[in-house]
């Protein structure tokens, strides 16, 4: 027990009502006025040290025991080693003791001190000013004080072997030798020395950081405690007294009489804790007088959490949590924020530097090209930065990984369209396509972080077109061409009406179904095309034993039966060489030779392949597995941070780069990467342009308007969803966005591959995300223990641009590229796939379904939506999704944009199944920026709560209305009562709210007459 | 702000003395003399549940918020579901509240009640008798009180979607029937409802447990808050007041003015987590009036963890520790702990019931066999419990997995053996000396989770024994017979002259380095064993297109070059088959009848077999991660808990029956596992039992005396360090051990296996740890939060029994055996071997190396001794272990236990090196057992604090001695100061400590002579 019990104890016996809840308490009073002042200038942050005295063979000595920064770090028993930084726990105990010695102790505010031995001096003379030492002990204390200070910079890690023994025995005399050379009465120098200056610890404090130094120790000389708090004048650097050459601003001095050095420890935690307060150290600085400080102890007390003993056990030091409240508000931004008027509406503001709402890039201006013109003045002041931003290790690696995806997809869809149009478009077309259309929009357009592609529905497009020409005799390529050119005048009139600001209608529930969809297509795609792998069978019955039966032998084919001998001719000509095709050694022959000679293959082992199928499956999922885990060995404990955060980096290089040399090792024969090598037209009947008249009939050029028609709605719908995703608030980009330029370029683009026969390309949602995955910043000198910040996306166009430009380059690249086994690229396609899924809300929910309730995370929306409707919400989803699959299997993937305004429709309908208050947790808000928001108002309140009056109100949260007591009830029971309902707890008005129903059905009428048409 | 600030002004105000730090508290007075009464009565456990009012559709009721076994349950906001359970935060303010709230209100101790209605009327009577409330609101306070209670039962999860449209609309008329049909003023019935009865959670909460009710709202009547506390003086369960039919003895009704619904909330959660905690519910148990209350709030508050608000944000809600203070002890046994005088010792014992201390069991009894005496004293109780105890599920999955384990051992010992002994000792006899061996040691030792097997020095030692037999001319199975029997009298010898004792020298070190050698011998064996199967060559340069001319052909011998036809003869004879050798077609031949008959295989595919390597290494490495994976879903958030440990439990079988269903289906001839099917000796010139005389000259009776010394030495290290480890303290075995009578039964199974002409057997450290491991048991019924136990592993005779009988059946277990693929058994081996490393404090110890210390776990050794230190610790256990590793892959390796001994004086060379104080740390004391000491002075602590005058000094705790300062240096500073050094924190004697350096000395000179012999 102590002192709290009987004075509260004797607060009642003083008379003080009985339940005086929330009435204004003096010490709010105190600090509303001292921080209310209109002071602007933010209060540095500070580095709290905290030394005890020892006394080490006899040697009387200052030694670090913990520092501050943002968390506590202990110095461990053994006196070699930090502890990790945890949450300091405090014992109440220590902190009303410590509210005690602020208040019997001396206070020095303001003293101007320029060296220690000056400031000992002007403390122990207040002290005795005051009376509370006799003044004979002035020598002892001031001796005390200066005694030097051990600092934990030193690493005696690295101490040699031969030391180790010898340590017990050379200490003391060592310890001797230094106590005679140390004569003066001041240990401590007066400029800050190497070891200071070296310390690497300096760059996890802010620049404008001033120390606090809090000193404990027991004395024998002593019968009562000396207890004094300084506050410099200035922050002045007092020799070795701290760690870092940080200069000292604030001192405080606890020395007492023996005894009770585990007490006075807790006390010096307590001050060294308060001091690091946010709202401490603010008062701290702005304190007048010893009653300004008690009451920052009291306001600190009003706002701690208070563990129970039984159910937590002090010992355990308590990881800092990975939001701190106000962790982004930080301290310097405090004083801003009580300087600011009106700093309610400003503070989100000050979080995103560059308004990139989407509301706001997405507004309506009802100029022509207004919002076009926008995007560029958004866009114009970031060009420099867009190069110069790239210049970092982390684009060399992105580079690498957006490349091998770039290449593995133009090959996939160049191989494809090949077989779609007869060559017309083949892998040389989609290399040099994906190069000119990429470099050319990530140099121009509003959002350079989106990667051009070619996608699904495209290609089904152009299948049926070519199937279409065929059919009725039309040709191809310059059907295509007018139908680009119209599509391309359609974009621009989207662009110039600013009809990309319907996206903004979009919702969580819509983005996550494209973006799942889209995923599951890319995962499903790489486990589709490892299957296919079916030229490398596996010889299942295959018994050792039975080797000397297994063959496959070329057998000359029988002359009579034979087709036409004029083909052999052919294919013998083709081969420049000439054989008597009946004396040949047909068994000499390779399988193909056996094949073109018109030879059959005879034998139990044709169809198999060894080893290969196998070796295809373990690259394939060795890549895959191995970026998985080097991605995650960012969160290992092993190897310090930088080193973990480059192999997480570069893990995709890295498992391709094993893989191919495990490949390399095994020499199998796996399928390999192959690029073409020349630059010429796939197809040889065509040139590098398409010529726009000539080939068919007039009236052509005008009906091709209409298949343009669907082009555009498609190129719309998944170039802006793409760009929604990619400019969601989690990323937190800085540049802004250009919806309407990004169209623009797409537009341009359309047309001039039209022109040049190369395919279509539009933003692709899973590489894109892969993209700016690969260049997430996260913050590097945070405060020991504090969570890296993700500060946002490297924006810039130099990955993107370098991307493009080696996909251009790859036909040179191909002695290289040609060593890359295909199934090691599908291995990173199914990471793609499986890496864009997992930051998906939507995922996370289907997982709820598996875990019982107990074990689910503390996800926000659970704490605030029933499970059941939370289930029923991603049941919905699921349902379309699984429908959206169904169709995207079917012809009907060519209208994929119109099921996208489906899911928007679905999603109406939701509002009739689900109240306003779940809609709001499960689809609208984005969880950062909710959390954000919450952070800030917490923050404010606590702000405001120190500068004015207070209110229980909290404005946000739902309290429920008082319950009112219906006495006719107990009388009667006849009547109803009236029913109230509480109001749902809207945090704030989000940005996707279905405003206006009207505009939805134009939407989905446009879309269903073109669809129509 | 609030009142603390002006309280404590207050109270300085009033004149109490400074610094009055650890003076004895009224409070702490007045809890030492309720507490300290003799009352041995455990107090019950309390569950708490707090009901809130709610006005819902103008229906007033009470609503479950919240409930506490030990940690808190909210339910959330939409009201369908418990939160997690976590640490109730509470603010400072809230029990300041509380407090004053248990000051002013009224409180009834011990009330005779019976009822709800009854005791609402009691408590509103003294109320008004009080004068706190008027008398004319005891109608409507009644009215209020008596409402009925909506508790979390009931599961809306399962509601039909067809429910949920009309929910909202349905709601209100049908609140308005259900209150027209409530027409007395009492809501609650008196017996419990179903639900209440059918409430699974009641398993959740002890049996004894009894109820505490917290009654929080808000009225419209009140102008002032209406506070009761209750006591029952009998618990009584009171209809539907409580989620669970537990009886109710306490009751605390907040009801207050309009407005403050949140601080009455708090004010709840304060009396709620108080209520929970193990000192105050005491207190509330044995309060004699309102002071004692408020003293016991005093005490609580004195021991609270309080968190800086900066540094820690309220709304994360704090997962349930791992470790709790006084989670052993638990509430109940808090009581008897009070009661038991001299508990300071006892609290140990408690935790561990069956003493089993290694010093107990190893100690020298001085008299003949007295050791072996004491085995069969201490095992005998248990004959029955060693069966029954064997009846449950996991002991299937054990069974499983240990018999793969043996089997696989059996067949590569068997195999290892017959090419060593030129099958004398095959297969078959691996396999039915295992079975009998096994079976005899399972049913009769002291130990019987202790699995016999071969082990490699045995191996090693036959090895040479038979090829001195070979080229001395002297018979091989008659010289073993003698050096059995020899070996056996030997064992005999050390068993009567209680020898087994010098194993308690033995400290982690040495056990860590045998066992993880082990380890690493299992996990090198399992890796060699996979990379020998290079009888399945990868064809690498194969190329799928010159397929034509990969073949293998059978070539007939020539003639006169090859060897003497009557060979061919006799081969075909073998066969019975005749053939005319110049007229075969040799072309069919399969490649071994090519070999037979002398042809020639021809051909660049002959020497490899396609996909069967990587097949293998897909069955190995799949079997081992997915085995990995479902281990540790245990710990995943997936399915309830139930089946995560089945499915964890039965992880190696059905990994084996996962890669045995994926071989099946590939159909690819992998080496599978062979099992003999006849019992019958594998060498047909020998029987099942060997003549002792006869064979050698007599002299060799009496001189294999000496081999067998050797035998002895090797099969005692082997198997006493084995059960060291077996026995090891985190393992909570309850049944104690048997060393003296397991070495009896070791020697007898030498002579019997001697006999049969069977391998000799001795304890195999792994797998026995596998079999711990497969038996381990958890608490089930835990309070909601709390980490399950580990409460022992399930000691029965039964699982090792059927292992070694289904070993002995394996012979007619061949059809079924023999779909097992040895690739997946070699992956079992090697999860055995890394699961018996994960649990050893060196390889914990190896990965710091690689850790930077920011990143290291916090390991209580780390927080006690400098890292430098730590990791000179594990290097020296890394040379050693590197020279055992070297020495063991040569010949040396037959005077393995020799090098164990060696390990011992190594680490008696450490005393040297490092402090007594660093070696308790890292060497002594075992974790487990360290903390459950701590914990429980904690506990000790915390009681003695409350029964008994104060005083600060922890006797544990390393207090500096004070800071003496040394006057006379500050006038002359050339004497030398005397050094003091501070005493090693030694928490406890350890067990294991060197006292006695002559038996060192001794047992060293014993096994050099030996050697030398």
């Amino acid at each position: 027990a102590m002192n709290i019990g009987r004075s509260l104890a004797v607060l009642m016996k003083c008379g003080t009502d009985s339940v005086s809840l929330f009435s204004v308490s003096p010490a709010a009073e105190r600090l509303r006025h001292i921080l209310g002042e209109d002071d602007n200038t933010p209060t540095p942050t500070i580095f709290t040290e905290m030394d005890t005295l020892q006394n080490e063979g006899g040697e009387i000595e200052w030694k670090e025991s913990a520092r501050w920064v943002k968390f506590e770090e202990k110095v461990e028993e053994g006196g070699e080693r930090w502890s990790k930084p945890h949450v300091s726990t405090l014992t109440l105990h220590s902190l009303f003791e410590l509210r005690t010695c602020l208040q019997t102790g001396s206070i020095l505010l303001d003293l101007e001190g320029y060296s220690l031995p000056q400031i000992v001096d002007e403390i122990v003379d207040r002290q005795i000013a005051d009376g509370l030492i006799p003044p004979d002990l002035k020598e002892k204390i001031s001796f005390v004080l200066l005694r030097k200070h051990r600092h934990q910079t030193k690493k005696p890690i690295h101490r040699s072997l031969a030391d180790i023994g010898k340590s017990s025995s050379a200490a003391s005399s060592e310890f001797v030798r230094r106590l005679s050379q140390s004569r003066s009465m001041n240990d401590i120098s007066d400029t800050p020395s190497t070891d200071q200056l070296k310390n690497k610890f300096m760059k996890k404090i802010p620049r404008d950081a001033e120390a606090s130094n809090v000193l404990v120790g027991e004395v024998d000389f002593l019968d009562k405690p000396f207890v004094s708090f300084v506050r410099l004048a200035q922050a002045t650097t007092l020799g070795g007294l701290t760690e870092v050459p940080v200069p000292t601003r604030f001192l405080f001095i606890l020395l007492g009489p023996q005894g009770k050095t585990k007490s006075y420890n807790e006390i010096g935690r307590a001050i060294a804790t308060l001091m690091v307060d946010d709202l401490f150290s603010d008062v701290a600085y702005k304190a007048r007088d010893r009653e300004d400080l008690i009451a920052g102890v009291d306001e600190f007390l009003d706002e701690v959490i208070v563990l129970p003993p039984g159910e937590w056990d002090p010992k355990i030091r308590i990881e800092p949590p990975k939001k701190v409240p106000s962790s982004v508000l930080n301290l310097n931004e405090l004083g801003q924020m009580n300087g600011s008027a009106g700093g309610a509406a400003g503070g989100e503001d000050t979080e995103f530097p560059a308004p990139h709402e989407l509301g706001e890039e997405l507004k309506f201006t009802g100029r022509f090209a207004g919002g076009l013109w926008l995007d560029i003045k958004r866009k114009a002041p970031w060009i420099c930065s867009d190069i110069y931003d790239g210049f970092h290790i982390q684009s060399i690696s992105a580079v690498v990984f957006i490349y091998l995806g770039c290449i593995t997809n133009a090959i996939t869809f160049g191989g494809l369209l090949g077989d779609a149009t007869d060559n017309y478009q083949g892998v040389m077309e989609s290399f040099l396509g994906t190069a000119l259309a990429g470099t050319v929009f990530c140099a121009f357009s509003g959002q350079p972080l989106i990667i051009l592609s070619s996608t699904g529905p495209i290609l089904i497009f152009e299948k049926l077109l070519y199937e279409f020409s065929k059919s009725n005799g039309i040709d191809y390529m310059e059907l295509r061409l007018w139908i680009g050119i119209h599509s391309c005048l359609q974009c621009f009139l989207l662009v110039v009406t600013d009809a990309s600001y319907i996206i903004k209608y979009m919702t969580r529930f819509t983005e996550e179904g494209f973006s799942s969809l889209i995923s599951f297509i890319f995962i499903s795609d790489a486990i589709k095309k490892m299957v296919a792998l079916k030229y490398y069978p596996i010889n299942r019955g295959f018994k050792p034993d039975y080797i000397t039966s297994y063959k496959c032998e070329c057998i000359a084919p029988d002359q009579g039966e034979s087709a036409n001998p004029f083909l052999y001719f052919l294919y013998l000509r083709c081969f420049d060489v000439w054989f008597n095709l009946t004396d040949m050694d047909w068994s000499q022959l390779s399988k193909k030779e056996c094949v073109n000679y018109g030879g059959t293959l005879v034998g139990n082992s044709c169809k198999y392949v060894p080893d290969l199928a196998l070796m295809s499956f373990i690259l394939f999922f060795g890549t895959y597995s191995m970026t998985v885990s080097l991605k995650k060995f960012k969160f290992s404990r092993y190897f310090p941070t930088t080193l973990r955060k480059l192999i997480s980096d570069f893990a995709i290089f890295m498992s391709i780069m094993s893989f191919v040399g495990l490949d390399m090792l095994m020499g199998l024969d796996t399928p390999k990467l192959i690029v073409p090598t020349e630059v010429k037209p796939t197809r040889p009947d065509r040139g590098w342009l398409v010529m726009p008249f000539g080939k068919n009939p007039w009236w052509w050029y005008v009906a091709s308007f209409v298949p343009a028609l669907l082009v555009t709605i498609l190129i719309f719908m998944d170039q802006q969803i793409s760009a929604v995703i990619v400019n969601r608030k989690e990323n937190k980009l800085k540049k802004g966005c250009g919806y309407h330029l990004d169209l623009f370029w797409v537009g341009v683009l359309m047309a001039a591959c039209s022109f040049m026969g190369l395919p279509w390309y539009v933003a692709a949602t899973v590489i894109s995300i892969a993209h700016i995955d690969s260049l997430k910043m996260e913050s590097e000198s945070s405060a020991p223990g504090e969570q890296p910040q993700f500060l946002g996306v490297r924006e810039q166009r130099l990955t993107g641009i370098m991307v493009f430009v080696l996909t251009g380059l790859s036909v040179f690249l191909a002695p290289v590229l040609q060593y890359i086994p295909m199934p090691v690229l599908y291995g990173v396609f199914l990471y793609m796939g499986v890496a864009s899924l997992s930051g998906i809300q939507f995922w996370e929910r289907i997982k709820l379904y598996l875990m019982p309730p107990k074990h689910q995370p503390d996800f926000s929306f659970l704490r605030h939506v029933p499970l059941r409707r939370v289930h029923l919400f991603t049941l919905v989803q699921i349902v379309c999704l699984a429908v959206l699959w169904i169709l995207k299997s079917t012809f009907l993937a060519i209208i994929f944009p119109v099921m996208i305004l489906g899911l928007m429709v679905v999603r109406k309908l939701l509002d009739l199944m689900f109240s306003q208050h779940d809609l709001a947790w499960l689809d609208d808000i984005l969880p950062d920026k909710d959390k954000k928001t919450k952070e800030d108002d917490k923050k404010k309140k606590r702000n405001k709560k120190a500068a004015e009056p207070e209110s229980d109100e909290e404005p946000n949260s739902s309290v429920p209305p008082p319950v009112k007591i219906p006495m006719e009830a107990i009388e009667s029971h006849t009547e109803p009562v009236p029913v109230h309902v509480n109001p749902p707890a809207q945090n704030q008005t989000s940005d996707c709210e279905y405003t206006d129903p009207f505009l939805h059905l134009l939407l989905c009428q446009i879309v269903v007459s073109c669809v129509n048409v």
